[in-house]
């Protein structure tokens, strides 16, 4: 058993180097296309107008083209008479003025006589109204410089100076190779085939393929190759043919199954092997048949990031275009951030704009999570000198989506619940649409948001022992001096989700002492948590008697899923959590769930919309629908 | 004759919202297609994870699985072995983990004593080194809310959720009708075929479905239909068939031949015929068969605003995506700019970065001029209320390239040259590229622009009567006190410019005096103007003896193509513009043409590879090709 050890690890800085001098060998052949069809093209040679625009001297007016000389001396008091096809010609805007003629009269200032003669009152100078041979391009002038990139506006330039068909560089042919012997092409999943093995299913290479269209590459994609080292070389000769540029994806880590490098070796050159960036760092960068080739890491963040900083460039390099830079904007991190001393991390974060600045909550780091990057609103970069963000430090945030939609979203830190995406869901049927990012942190974790200035809203349930009553002896203790505005969301039922046909015979939080069954717990702070610890203590059940109390979850969701999945035996949730799995439940009690939301937030206009879909009938009926919910008193405000 | 008076000209404000509210008109079916192909489209359901991702538990690092408590009490001095294929067994990174199994430990720490057993001396605990099941997605999790616009990235989350297909909405179908009978298509210009008739290319429409592909729609080109009131009637009705929107270009302006409004009128509905907005006024807003019809200007340039600003938001509120903003920076005019109180302006510019601050430049503001779109950086709205924008003012600019592009342009302002344009061509081929933005507003312009600080170099060729000496006499003069470097470019041949076969016979500056000779001038403050100027004193020949002296033109490609086009006679000029329009030319004096670069810019690295560039010999070796030009001491400092 053969493994990788990766050469001296690169800097990113160094990759790029070397990846942009790869891209020397990609030449791109020109070709001639209709310029119809040339948007977003790049232009393979000088463009020289072909034929001036105008191409005569045409009527910038609508009315009478004249010779001027024969209207000198007309004024109100002496008016002109002309002759209608002698002396003048009725032109619209954009005709040829005839060729005796040098001047256009508006319309509005002819009178016409009879059918035969025209009335002026005063006298044309030479040239008014007309726009002159050439005005705008002039034959033999430069258009367009070679390297230069087709916008819509260009088409109209192209055709007015002459062309139809316009030489444009081909496009970069991207060879992408997906290898690994647990893939599954996306139609041979065993949900649509209940006979398939199981598998991941490979979806990588559509993404890149997405990343190269909308780069200018036409991606060519490869079946998946098992993890076969003959495979993985017969795939590589047989079609690299076509290719400017291959991408080989997986099989550069450290696994026993790993083959590119060992291929590349052989076959062609492997310049760089492993970088220093977090995701991405298994990339290759090497040579094969005088081509650049990327191994691509194949875990889908590792993947992405991979892509962008070292595969783009050499395609933007190949069409001679600049590299795109996102839009940036500076922000605050909620919390301390650390990071990984020597790599530059890419953090995929949320972003909120709440009371005049930017906050960036970060997303899960792993490289696994195609969601962190799907969910994200940017990423900030962690150089490799640091250990990371601090809390006040003002960074700065690469934007993944337009910063109207972080301005128009509602940001919201606590508790999480399933009608918030029914929430999310209405409240993007607004025009313009509205956004609602939610953080799940706990109901205190939403409790110290709404202290720190952080979010709009905070979602939460928290029962108070004391007094019996939910959220408001927290916010008296935590929140005092903040103005504040309490609307009610739900009441839900909270139980214990176990497993489908209930196996071990669960019945009640006493049977958690048993031997033989494991818990999923929720994370501390939050309002299941508390309300189990309370619980509990009621039934004066010793916390350390149960195994499994030290695992920790964030969601209801990732609750029900650690039982579905057998991790667990069972977790306390809400029976909407059971539901969506197909699990079963057993009602533990029914607590309210309420918004709390700062006065200064509450007449913000996004903030008005979510209350008052809160209160539609609509959002009232869908969230009956889910079970586990009762929405009485939905929309009221609480005081 | 019956001519279109417009209704109430509306504010772009009013049209924008009567436009919205048409939007509502169309209703755009869903679709259900592969995943593979929805880059870019809107999803038309909220849409949930299928399954979940990963589908089970696998392997988070490359190693060997097994059951954690198996692996108690390993340590460094007491090292457990296992048995491989039963309490162990290897996974890469991705595979599933047998189900008996709950952990992963590294290949790393992992040592292989035969084929049947490994070693481990560390004990691992439990889900160490997995992903559990559900990780990244959770079944039955929303993954996208409808309307959500499907990014490279979704495609990874749609696949993993367990989609193949995706239903989203249909691409809107937008019907263009360009009108028109001084139109060709593109095929039947008289240059492709000299039988036929002249007349103007059609190019708006091509410019408009360019805008629409971008806007996420399909356009759908009707052929050029004839200023005839029944054959637009027809075609409309023909055709509106499968369109969700009718875009009719020209015809609904004041002239005579202006059917659009009154075809509207009498089969559908015309809300708005005229807005305040320049370019762009005469646009008509209006409903036809139950859809929404935009009639659109002539001119290429209103044609695109119009779009920009009232048809693109209809095309984006039925996709429900926000209408996008361009990316905006501060700048300062170069001059005082009026404009009409009343109206909204949107004036193309020239986007400037130096000294650490944007200039802007007015382009030409006629609404015929293509070239005023395809060269501008920026645009600048002026708002209805203002009377134009001070010299000193900060304003806002909506950039229509990247910033980087911007930073990476050099910025040139004084004489017209046509090696301007060799240059310009030379230093996009850098990467990344350098872009040459030349503004041509004679010599005594670019000294002036450099005493303003607002470009890095100014192109002059200023002789000097008293001295007999190029441009150093300006510079003492008007540049005192600045600290600046000249690099010479070339030796060029002024001349008189005179049509093919010289039909009237022009031999010299003399011949100008004659009656049946016009002159085209070029602009005050110009080498060229200077120059003629001193030559004529020198002949004693009075100016107001020439007839066209007061007709100005701003570039030498313009007097040539005067020239050309018969407007004028003669001109004063350089040999290649003759020479690109096929012109004679009657050679009257050799001068200097000479960069003036501040020190404070002479340094930056483009305006160091502009001067590498005119030094090399490929630059050369183009010019000489050119004729009219001596290259010598092209790229030599003077002082």
């Amino acid at each position: 058993m053969k493994r990788n050890i990766y050469l001296k690890k690169k800097t990113l800085e160094e990759a790029k180097a070397a990846s942009l001098l790869l891209a020397n060998l990609v030449c791109l052949e020109a070709e001639r296309i209709p310029v119809a069809r040339s948007l977003g093209r790049v232009i393979a040679e000088p463009l020289f107008a072909r034929i001036s625009s105008p191409p005569f001297h045409c009527a910038a007016m609508d009315g009478i083209a004249v010779k001027a000389e024969k209207t000198y001396g007309a004024t109100e008091e002496s008016p002109k008479i002309l002759l209608i096809a002698k002396d003048t010609f009725f032109v619209n805007t954009g005709n040829p003025i005839p060729k005796e003629t040098d001047a256009v009269i508006m319309i509005e200032d002819v009178h016409l006589i009879d059918p035969e003669r025209v009335e002026i009152r005063e006298a044309a100078y030479p040239w008014q109204h007309v726009r002159s041979a050439g005005e705008d391009v002039i034959a033999t002038e430069m258009v367009f410089p070679e390297n230069h990139k087709i916008t819509a506006y260009d088409l109209g330039a192209l055709l007015a100076s002459g062309y139809q068909e316009v030489k444009v560089k081909k496009k970069p042919r991207v060879l992408i190779l997906p290898t690994g012997s647990e893939l599954l092409e996306p139609d041979e999943s065993w949900f649509s085939r209940p006979d398939a093995r199981p598998g991941v299913i490979e979806s990588n290479s559509y993404v890149l393929s997405g990343l190269i269209i909308e780069d200018g590459g036409i991606p060519i994609r490869h079946p998946i190759v098992r993890d076969d080292r003959n495979e993985i070389e017969k795939a590589l000769l047989s079609s690299c043919e076509g290719a400017d540029l291959i991408l080989i994806i997986a099989g550069s880590s450290a696994g026993s199954e790993d083959y590119t490098r060992s291929v590349i070796e052989e076959l062609g050159e492997v310049l760089i092997h492993g970088v220093s960036m977090m995701p991405g760092k298994p990339t290759l960068i090497g040579k094969f048949k005088e081509r650049p080739i990327i191994g691509i890491p194949g875990y889908p963040i590792s993947a992405i990031i991979s892509y962008e900083e070292l595969v783009r460039p050499i395609l933007k390099r190949s069409l001679h275009l600049v590299n795109p830079e996102r839009q940036k904007i500076k922000a605050f991190p909620t919390r301390k951030i650390p990071s990984k001393l020597g790599t530059e991390e890419f953090l995929r974060v949320k972003i909120g704009s709440v009371g005049g600045k930017f906050f960036v909550t970060p997303l899960p780091r792993g490289s696994g999570m195609i969601t962190s990057l799907t969910r994200a609103d940017g990423i900030v970069r962690i150089p490799t000198l640091s250990e990371g963000l601090d809390e006040n430090e003002e960074i700065e945030v690469e934007l993944l989506k337009p910063v109207q939609e972080i301005l128009n979203t509602v940001v919201m830190v606590g508790s999480h619940d399933l009608t918030l995406d029914i929430l999310a869901n209405t409240l993007g049927r607004f025009y313009p649409p509205i956004f609602l990012s939610s953080h799940h942190v706990g109901s205190l974790g939403g409790i110290l948001a709404i202290k720190n200035g952080i979010c709009h809203m905070a979602g939460v349930h928290l029962f108070d022992p004391d007094t019996g009553e939910y959220n408001f002896p927290y916010i008296r203790q935590y929140l005092k001096g903040i103005d504040l505005r309490v609307i009610h969301l739900v009441n839900r039922e909270q139980g214990l989700i176990i497993q489908q046909g209930n196996p071990k015979k669960i019945e009640g939080l006493g049977d958690l002492l048993r031997k033989d069954v494991s818990f999923i717990n929720r994370q501390k702070g939050s309002g299941t948590r508390i309300l189990l610890d309370h619980t509990l203590k009621t039934l004066s059940i010793e916390s350390d008697q149960i195994k499994g109390y030290g695992k920790e979850e964030y969601t209801h969701m990732a609750v029900a899923s650690t039982v579905a999945s057998g991790i667990a035996d069972a977790g306390l949730g809400i029976l909407s959590a059971a539901r969506a799995l197909g699990l079963e439940f057993v009602p533990v009690c029914t607590e309210s769930y309420d918004l709390i939301i700062p006065s200064v937030h509450f007449e913000d206009e996004k903030v008005q919309r979510l209350i008052e879909t809160v209160r539609s009938e609509e959002f009232k009926k869908t969230v009956l629908q889910m079970g586990g919910y009762e929405v009485s008193r939905t929309g009221e405000e609480l005081t």
